[in-house]
C-alpha cells in the first residue's frame, strides 16, 4: 500500500511540544490578568450556522470563510473571528447572565485568507469585552487590564494608542463626509502600512482634495502633550462634546494611576472595522513598530443588533496570539519563556535492570508527590541511549539506582547540564535538591 | 431588518461562565497530573487533509466526519479524534521529537453522529500516549497515570478493567476463527450494552453455535483473584505465552505499588478499535457503571504505519471530558468542583459618587496586586441595583466608600453571603480578610 504523506494544509501548523508549551504558558499569564479583573471564561462552538455567522446574506460565501453544507443539508461556516459568535452568544443567553457581563474567550479562529509571514489560517485569538454598559469606567478597566497584561507577560516598552470614533465621525460630518465613512475610515486605517501619499490618493477618490487634507490634518494634528493633542481636535470638530470629554476623562485617570506616559493620543488610530463608535485603541512595541498592533479594540454601540432588539453596549479588546509570539521572539523573550514553559519532566529514572522497575515507578510516585515532574526510562537499553534520550527530552536530572543501591534505598543524582553527580542519597536528599 | 435567531447547530454548545470554569478546571487537574509524568502537549489543526485523516478512500465522506472542499478546491475534513492526527504529526516530525515520545492533547474533536444523551457533535477529548516503545514499563505507566488522574479529580471509587488483545486473538485463531477478527472483537465490545443473549446472537451469526459458547466461556473466565483468571485465560489459549506474561507483569507491578485492587482482569474488555494489539483497558465507577468507560485505551503496534515505514509502537488513553463531567454532575461532585472553580471576582468596589472612580480603580490595582480579584462597578447606579448585580454574578465580597471614606484611606467591606460588614477596614485589613 502506498503511503500518504504526513503533511498539513496550507496556512496550518503543528505545535511541537516546546512551542505549544511556550503558548500554553502566555496564555496561562493571560488568563491570570483576566481572571483578576473578574472576567469569566465562556465557550461556543467552532460551527455555526452560515447565517448567524455572516447574516442574512451569508449564502454566498465570503471567499474568507470555511463554510460548506453539511451532512444534513445545513449551511455552516467555521467561526472566523469571536466576536460575532459573543454577540450571537449574548442575544441567546443574556437572561442567565448579570449585567455588565465580563467575558473573556481564548480560542482558535479560522480564515481562508492567503498565507504570507505571521498569518495563518488557523490562529489564537485572546478575545476580553465587557458589554450591558457605557461608561467611562468600563473603557478604563479595558485600558488597564491591557496594561497590565503586557507588565505580566514581561513586556514593558509598549504604548497604547487611543483615539474616539465619535470624535472622528463628528469631523467628517462637518466636512460633509459623513456618507463616505466607511471608506475614509479603512483608508485612514492603513497609515500605517501604506504612508500618507498613499492614504491621501485615497481619501481624494473617495472625497476631494481640500476634504482629503483637512482629514490628514486631523488624524495628524499632536500637541506636546495628549491633553493639547485633545484640544486641537476638539477645535478641528467643532467643540468639546461627550465624546471629546470621554477621552478626557480617561486620559485624566491614567494620569491619575501613574500611567499616564503609557498612552498615546492618535487620531490617526480609527480600526477599519464599522462597528466601533466609541474610543478605539492600538498597542504597539517600542522596539517592534513595524509588527502592528498586538492588542486592539474599542468600544461598540450595539453588540448583537443582528440577533435581538436589546441593546448591549460594550468594549472590548483582542490579542492576537501568534502576533505576540512572533513579537516575543523577534524581542528575543520567547527563549526565556521557553524557558520557564519548558515541556516534559524535570527528572528521569534510568533502568538498570527490568526486574526493578516497580521499585523505580514506586521512586517516581513518590518524587511527583513531591511536586516533582518525573519518569522512568522505559526497559534496560544501554546507558548511553537512555542519557541520550534524557538530553534530547531536556530532562535536567536522572536518578541511576541499580539492585544495590536499591536494596539500601540509595540513589546516585546526576545534573545531566552540570555533568556533576552525587552518590548514595536517600530520596529526601534527592527531593531537597531538587527543591532547594 | 428581520432578526437572524440566534440558534446554535444540533449537537454544539454555548457554554457559560460556570459550565466553562468547572471545565477549565477538571482540564487543568488533568494537565497536572499528566506534566507530573512527564508528557508533553502538542497540538494539531482541526481541519487537515481529508485524505490525512480518512485514508486514501477519504473522497467518499464518512457520515460521521464534517468534510467539505475548501475556497481552494482542497478535499478537507475537521478531525474526529485526536489518534489519528497524532499519527500524521508522528509521522512528519518523529525527527525532531525524542523517543519513546510522551505526548498529551487535550483538544476539541467533531463528528457528525446523531446527538443523544451525553453525545455531541463537538466535544473534547483528553489524549495522553507514550510512542517509540513496546514495554511493560510503558504500559504501567499509562495505568499509573490513568490511576492517579481519577485520584486527582477527587474520585476514588473506579476500577481499571484490563484485558489483552493478543491474548484473546491467539484463543481466536485456536477456535479458527481469525478471520472474523473484527466482527467478533465488536460483537464481545458490546456485552455491557446489550447482554450477554444479544451478543450470543451475533457470535453464532459470525461464526457457529459451539464457537460462539467458547468464545462466551473465554470472556466470562473469573477466578477468585486476577491471578486465578489468568491462569484460565491461559489455559483457554493454550498456554503461557509473551502477551500473558505482560499481564501477568502488569498485574504483579499493580501489587507491588499497593494499587492491585484498583484493576480487574476482564476478558470481556476488546475495545472495538482494530489498531489496537496489546493491553487494552475501559474505566468504570463504582457508583455509575452504566455510563459506561470514563478513560480508555491500549497499546498499538504500529501508530502511523498509513504515512510512514518507521515503526511506531505505542500505548495510550483517553478521557472523553463531557462523559466525565456528565458522571460528577450525577455524582453530585460538579457543585463542589464548581465552587473551587467558580469564575469571575471575589470582591466588587462599589461605585457611590463617579468622580471617585479613578481611586477605586487605583484601589482594585492594589488587591489585584495581592492576587485578589476584583472589579469596579462602572457607575453610580443605585446601592441595590450594585448589590444585586454582585448576587447575580456570584461576588462574595463588597468593598464601599464614599468621599469621606476615600479621603481617609478607609473602607466598609461587607461579606454578601453572610451579610456581615465592618467599617473604617484600613486595605491591609481589608486584605487580611480576604486572605486569613
Amino acid at each position: 500500500m502506498s503511503l500518504i504523506e504526513p503533511r498539513v494544509l496550507k496556512g496550518f501548523r503543528d505545535f511541537l511540544p516546546q512551542q505549544e508549551a511556550a503558548r500554553k504558558h502566555i496564555l496561562a499569564l493571560l488568563e491570570k490578568t483576566v481572571t483578576k479583573f473578574g472576567f469569566s471564561p465562556i465557550d461556543t462552538p467552532v460551527l455555526e450556522y452560515a447565517e448567524v455567522l455572516l447574516g442574512k446574506g451569508g449564502g454566498e460565501t465570503d471567499k474568507q470563510v470555511f463554510a460548506f453544507e453539511d451532512n444534513g443539508g445545513r449551511k455552516v461556516a467555521m467561526r472566523f473571528d469571536l466576536t460575532v459568535p459573543f454577540a450571537r452568544f449574548m442575544a441567546a443567553n443574556s437572561s442567565k447572565l448579570p449585567l455588565p457581563f465580563k467575558r473573556y474567550h481564548f480560542a482558535k479562529v479560522y480564515r481562508g485568507e492567503n498565507p504570507q509571514r505571521g498569518r495563518y489560517r488557523e490562529f489564537v485569538q485572546c478575545d476580553f469585552d465587557c458589554v450591558g454598559v457605557d461608561s467611562a469606567s468600563s473603557d478604563f478597566e479595558i485600558l488597564l487590564l491591557m496594561h497590565q497584561a503586557f507588565l505580566n507577560m514581561g513586556i514593558d516598552a509598549f504604548k497604547i494608542h487611543i483615539a474616539h470614533r465619535g470624535l472622528f465621525n463628528r469631523f467628517l460630518k462637518n466636512q460633509g463626509l459623513s456618507a463616505s465613512n466607511v471608506e475614509v475610515l479603512r483608508a485612514v486605517d492603513k497609515l500605517g502600512k501604506v504612508g500618507e501619499d498613499e492614504v491621501r490618493k485615497l481619501l481624494v477618490a473617495h472625497s476631494n482634495e481640500a476634504a482629503a487634507e483637512a482629514i490628514l490634518a486631523f488624524i495628524g494634528a499632536r500637541g506636546t502633550t495628549n491633553f493639547e493633542t485633545l484640544d486641537l481636535l476638539e477645535k478641528l470638530a467643532g467643540g468639546p462634546d461627550s465624546d471629546s470629554g470621554r477621552l478626557r476623562t480617561l486620559l485624566t485617570w491614567a494620569e491619575e494611576l501613574g500611567i499616564g506616559a503609557r498612552f498615546h493620543l492618535d487620531p490617526s488610530i480609527t480600526r477599519g472595522l464599522d462597528y466601533y463608535t466609541g474610543v478605539v485603541y492600538e498597542t504597539f512595541l517600542d522596539a517592534l513598530p513595524g509588527i502592528g498592533s498586538v492588542c486592539s479594540g474599542g468600544r461598540y454601540n450595539n453588540l448583537a443588533a443582528l440577533y435581538t432588539k436589546e441593546d448591549l453596549p460594550g468594549v472590548g479588546s483582542s490579542i492576537g496570539l501568534d502576533r505576540l509570539i512572533a513579537a516575543l521572539d523577534e524581542l528575543g523573550m520567547l527563549d526565556e519563556l521557553r524557558l520557564t514553559a519548558r515541556p516534559g519532566a524535570e527528572l528521569l529514572i534510568l533502568c538498570l535492570d527490568e526486574s526493578l522497575l516497580p521499585r523505580y515507578h514506586k521512586t517516581a510516585q513518590k518524587l511527583r508527590e513531591q511536586g516533582i515532574s518525573c519518569e522512568v526510562y522505559p526497559g534496560a537499553k544501554k546507558l548511553a541511549a537512555q542519557f541520550s534520550y534524557a538530553e534530547k527530552a531536556g530532562i535536567s536530572w536522572a536518578l541511576i539506582a541499580g539492585a544495590d543501591e536499591v536494596s539500601r534505598g540509595v540513589f546516585q543524582l546526576k545534573n545531566l547540564s552540570a555533568r556533576e553527580s552525587r552518590d548514595n542519597l536517600e530520596l529526601s536528599q534527592v527531593i531537597a535538591s531538587l527543591r532547594p
